[in-house]
């Protein structure tokens, strides 16, 4: 059955629940009005279905017994122009728990329903104020916690990602509805739909779409964190820096090796864009059953991760050609960044003498060293096939190289991130649905090099159109709607 | 120096924080239209200030940058006809952190200062929309969270007790200002005041103050919690009690006696009254200092409370005298609420055959023992000049009896709350002006008595009125003000 819209008039509150000044109570439905004037009365006496669409109106609002509720003001919308497209009331009252629980109680009981999560916007789609992308990105600007995971959300309401889509999507059927032409005169020969141009059409939508695809990765990562997996040998430190970049005594600390065991996730905004930074159990030769699962974990974490932060212990140099080996061969590949880390700098040089031949060991500042190190690390790394965005010397106990690490993480993405208002799809369903597009229209042209009839030529590229119709909600069904705005907040 | 209220442009978040679907933004003061339209554009190119008071307008929001930053609506009022009488913008964006920080962060920029907490309906009353007493219900509305409580806040703002002081203010004024007169005309002896007239009025205007002065002890209780002390010897199961009414494990319970040192509080709405049930430390001969400050604390709880619930083991009925007298000399007097529970009447009965004589123990049926016992109980609470609302027997362990407490508790109070349109004072600054009123009417009647000379009774009555004025906010300071308000939340 498909989601049945007309006959009730739902209710919810739409502000955040909780102690404020104000809350809104948000009513939608062909009996707005009817049940709404059962629980408000207008200040002027006036009837809510002859107060003007987006206009307020102060009155009381009264329970049931009779008593007055709150002073309120309501806005009032008539059908089609509302939110929902159906007529809508919403009074903003005194955001008590009390007030707004009584208001809803009395407006169930005068007739309406308590509205389900996303509600609103399902409606909203339904009557076609907007599309199905769009009503996902509603969901999607409310949870935006950054600039940039904002910046794709705000993008897909105001429609970009819906009118690239309707454009492939007219293309395609103007070229199916030629070529379904040439069928019904299949007898004649004829061929209304150029061969050449619907070659020329599926090439250029096939790579537009794989365009879309493929900016998936970055969108994914910007709206629900860039991975950044902190990777090295046990006890170099990485704990500590975890702490250290998110402020507060997250991962469980201690100079045992091989305390963290698990991985350890948490979120943080820098300049604008959300880093999921991960902490991993540290890579090292044991027989322990549950550290193993731990490293299995870490070499899949590394894999996932957009930038690979690879913690090495000034004090252990020994340990270095194993560490970035073993990160070298473990990469996911890709367009990884790789960061080296030169941990624990605060910490009693292990001075290289060899590499300071003549000097008197005495002589040698810190400073020098470190830099050494870091050279050799670089050899190290060039050795073994990476190019890391940098070396940094850091000290995550004393705090010291972090603001430099912060501004090598932001400055590798803030360039990712587009500028222009091309489209970065974000939205898993949305990947899949334009993955199906692609290998449908991969077919379409094979199938047209192959000179296969009509017929089949058009039924890759309707699978290709069905897929696409299901990104705007062209094409949706009872089930996915209810996928999609079960995810919604209540009011919305 | 007096709040300024002419310069300064504010804004601040009016709906609760947190996800939600919509939040509200509100603006007031001299540059709101001003200052909104860099930050807001209508869909259809309207200026802001052109828009007609209480209506309502699509567009986006921008940020700084010139990018969107949200699709919203706002609402437009001009002064004086708003909350705050000044101008006035809200707008309703969608209920995202970010969008709401981003929004904030770009009404400052174009010069808004964040409002301090209260600062909108200290507005409101500076700008003569409200009295103080109505701007105090504004806070004890959103607060409330009970039937109750929310009835004494609305009664409060829709002006209710404003009125009835504002009446008493009158009539003192109108008999002050004719003793006034007298006083210019001292040497022709007239009396423009009749004497008799003028006892009268103090006579009346001091018994409605007395009657408002004792509404506040029920007013204060139905505002903050009714206190309810739960009381009795350790080791009887007063944490258990206070847990079975919480209904969760709301208290460490043990059976190692005195395992409650402190006492705990806790709320619960009970009938739509909200009460608050204090624990308290069991009462036994001890040496321990804790437990002797703990005890100190329980006689203080008993004497604040105005129901105590005493309660007694049925399986240590030797214990009952001494508890029972051990209430009645720390009761605090006037009209406490007694009720005495025996508890742990699942537990195996200790029969006292001598009260069943010439009956054969084994055909007692529990109820008849529990019976018994009652009666002793009752005798007892005669004995110690007790009147206990109730007797009644109850296993807090097995949840037996509670509801026939429950009942018991809250109709000795819903018949306290007055049905009708009466007020009770339930601000603890509107109970101190009172007295203060009361004790200068009381000293005016003495020197009316005692012939005193006109000018000192008019000081006293001028008192009275400067004390009365205080409350609805007549007269009032920077840091009167400042004490109300800052117990608002931002926003409101």
């Amino acid at each position: 059955m498909l989601y049945d819209t007309s006959s009730a008039t739902i209710c919810a509150q739409a502000s955040a629940p909780g102690q404020g000044a104000i809350a809104i109570i948000r009513v939608s439905g062909p009996s707005t009005f009817e049940i709404v004037s059962k629980v408000f009365k207008s200040r002027k006496g006036k009837r809510l279905e002859d107060i003007k669409g987006y206009s307020l109106c102060r009155g009381s609002i009264y329970k049931e017994d009779g008593s007055v509720l709150d002073d309120v003001l309501v806005s009032v919308f008539h059908s089609p122009a509302s939110y929902t497209g159906e007529d809508m009331v919403e009074i903003y009252c005194h955001a008590s728990a009390y007030i707004v629980s009584e208001a809803l109680r009395a407006l169930v009981t005068y007739g309406c329903q308590c509205a389900a999560p996303g509600e609103f916007t399902r409606r909203a789609f339904v009557n076609g104020k907007m599309d199905l992308a769009q009503a996902e990105a509603v969901a999607d600007i409310i949870a935006s916690e950054t600039a940039s995971s904002h910046k794709i959300a705000i993008q897909q309401l105001k429609g970009g990602f819906s009118s690239e889509l309707n454009q492939m999507r007219e293309q395609l059927l103007h070229i199916v509805s030629l070529m379904e032409l040439e069928l019904d005169f299949s007898e004649e020969d004829v061929e209304f739909a150029d061969r050449s141009e619907l070659r020329g059409l599926l090439g250029k939508t096939s790579s537009h779409i794989s365009e879309l695809i493929s900016s998936f990765k970055l969108g994914n990562a910007i709206k629900n964190g860039v991975p950044v997996a902190i990777v090295g040998a046990t006890n170099t430190g990485k704990s500590t820096l975890l702490n250290a970049l998110l402020g507060e005594d997250r991962a469980i600390v201690s100079s045992i090796a091989g305390t963290t065991r698990d991985t350890i996730e948490d979120t943080m905004n820098i300049g604008g864009i959300l880093f999921r930074f991960i902490d991993t159990a540290g890579i090292r030769r044991t027989v322990e059953t549950i550290e193993i699962a731990g490293i299995e974990r870490t070499y899949y974490k590394i894999k996932q991760a957009s930038v690979v932060m690879l913690v090495l212990d000034y004090t252990r140099q020994d340990d270095f050609e194993e560490s970035v080996k073993n990160l070298s061969v473990n990469l996911g590949g890709g367009d990884q960044r790789i960061i080296i880390l030169l941990n624990k700098i605060d910490e009693k040089p292990v001075i290289v003498t060899s590499l300071f031949e003549g000097r008197d060991p005495e002589s040698i500042t810190p400073e020098e060293n470190i830099s050494k190190v870091c050279d050799i690390i670089s050899a190290i790394a060039a050795d073994n096939n990476l190019s890391p965005l940098a070396i940094l010397p850091i000290s995550a106990k004393k705090q010291i190289g972090l603001d430099e690490l912060r501004t090598v993480i932001t400055h590798s993405f803030q360039s990712a991130i587009p500028v222009t208002e091309s489209v970065l799809v974000a939205n898993l369903r949305h990947y899949t649905a334009l993955k199906e597009a692609y290998d449908a229209l991969l077919k379409a042209s094979v199938a047209l090099d192959e000179n296969s009839p009509s017929d089949l030529i058009c039924q890759d590229i309707r699978e290709a159109l069905y897929a696409i119709g299901t990104i705007v909600g062209e094409i949706s069904t009872d089930e996915v709607l209810g996928n999609i705005f079960s995810k919604f907040c209540i009011g919305k």
